[in-house]
């Protein structure tokens, strides 16, 4: 199959076209699509540079390329859309409606969505994170008070990464406690965390999955063994059944659908928007 | 001033709504907007529901809400489109346009851009945040050999979220080393680092943002000195220049841009796509 190219225009980072373009091309699914993102197009000859990778990409014979464009500035966005690709824009499209909405017009400046306003966002995602990390699988400082929410589960079930994505994208505390031999065994929860019990949220996971995922860390041994991985499963999920603990099946989640099931269901709010 | 309500309504996690939205709503700077996502609208149940929230919003009085849509299916699309807010929707923008360059009718099923195939993405993503994990701040494993990028700068010049980040969204295989007394004071880089040159990439930021957020986490002495940030910062741009390492002034970026950056630069490639 020709394979076509995408292309993610963005005067920043790329990741409004990105996350907007995937979204639409997953949706073709007779295609090969190949994605390249071009950042940070903010001034006219790098947009005329953009213009010549994307016409490159034109060659006879090749299916012609898809742009998605999320540039700001309309001299800019005047240059790009005279490329040989297919254009689609966001602000072409959705401005209009806007303006008129609002009855005020665009700014039309690059670099509004992560404007200075956002030190605090940024300083509140790095204490999150650092957050996250200093609470990390039951680590020493056990700041739950502070916590939004506190993921416990099984090894390698995904909390840390969760975790650390809730305070990287949304600026949430996570903190997360390992479900060990110990609370396995007793089908119960340490004593410093029962008044903390409004916060836990359960990651679980298919035992196949989790088999797989362990093997990677370590091949063989009880600790990736399907006998052992069940039996650690079926006692987390007790545990959550005994304390009414609500839970998430993570086995076809990536972390941001987790993440956002999380936020979702347990209504803590995002601290920062991305 | 009257706030408006936007929503972001989605079958999935909201995050394509979020991010395109927030890009276009910030183009308007004499509004004041409080944004609401309406995640997992994936029944005719849940999407009245999310009529009935938007028409809530719409009381006498108030200004109409803004919604931004990407709902997948059809029906539920018809649905969400009868709200009271102004409705934009990416779906109704651009379809047409790519099904009529592809020559294939999309689809329209939820979750195709998470689909099964995100196993393996996953899995990349965990492993690279072990990774970063491992690698951290100099931590034990040095394993600098399977890094992608090792980035080097003084203690919070945002080392390790930005690793972490580089992990958790692209899969990249991130390390840090921290400058440290030692390698500022001889001005040179240790010796396990020499061969890694090529890999390098360095951050710096402005002594008083620095100063700023080394008073959160020790609010005297001289770690958060002006005099001692100025010195930290001035002795590190030595290294970078003497060894030729590319670098990065991190004041007025987020996270997401100074990861972009260091990919735009350094050439390394997203092993997955968000």
């Amino acid at each position: 199959m020709t394979e076509r190219v995408v292309f993610f225009l963005s005067d920043q980072t790329g990741v409004t076209a990105e996350t907007l373009g995937h979204s639409l091309i997953t949706q073709y699914s007779g295609q090969k699509f190949r994605q390249v993102t071009l950042p940070f197009i903010d001034t006219v000859d790098k947009a005329r540079e953009a213009v010549a990778t994307i016409n490159e990409a034109c060659a006879a014979g090749k299916p012609r390329p898809i742009v998605f464009s999320t540039l700001v500035q309309p001299d800019l966005r005047a240059i790009v859309r005279d490329s040989d690709g297919l254009h689609l824009d966001i602000f072409d499209e959705f401005l209009e409606p806007l303006t008129a909405e609002l009855g005020e017009e665009p700014v039309l400046e690059l670099g509004l969505s992560h404007g200075m306003s956002d030190i605090d966002a940024y300083m509140r995602r790095i204490e999150a994170t650092n957050f996250a990390l200093a609470n990390d699988d039951g680590g020493v400082s056990r700041n739950y008070d502070k916590a939004d929410v506190i993921l416990i589960g099984v090894s390698r079930s995904g909390k840390t990464p969760t975790c650390l994505y809730l305070a990287l994208q949304y600026g949430v505390y996570a903190a997360n406690f390992p479900l060990t031999d110990e609370e396995l065994e007793n089908g119960a929860l340490p004593g410093f965390l029962l008044h903390q019990t409004k916060k836990l949220y359960g990651l679980t996971i298919a035992p196949d999955r989790l088999v797989e995922i362990r093997k990677e860390r370590r091949p063989i041994g009880r600790y990736s063994s399907a006998q052992q991985v069940r039996y650690e499963l079926r006692e987390a999920d007790k545990i959550f059944r005994r304390y009414g603990i609500p839970h998430v099946n993570t086995t076809s989640f990536s972390i941001e659908e987790i993440s956002s099931r999380i936020l979702d269901s347990t209504g803590v709010e995002r601290r920062v928007r991305p």
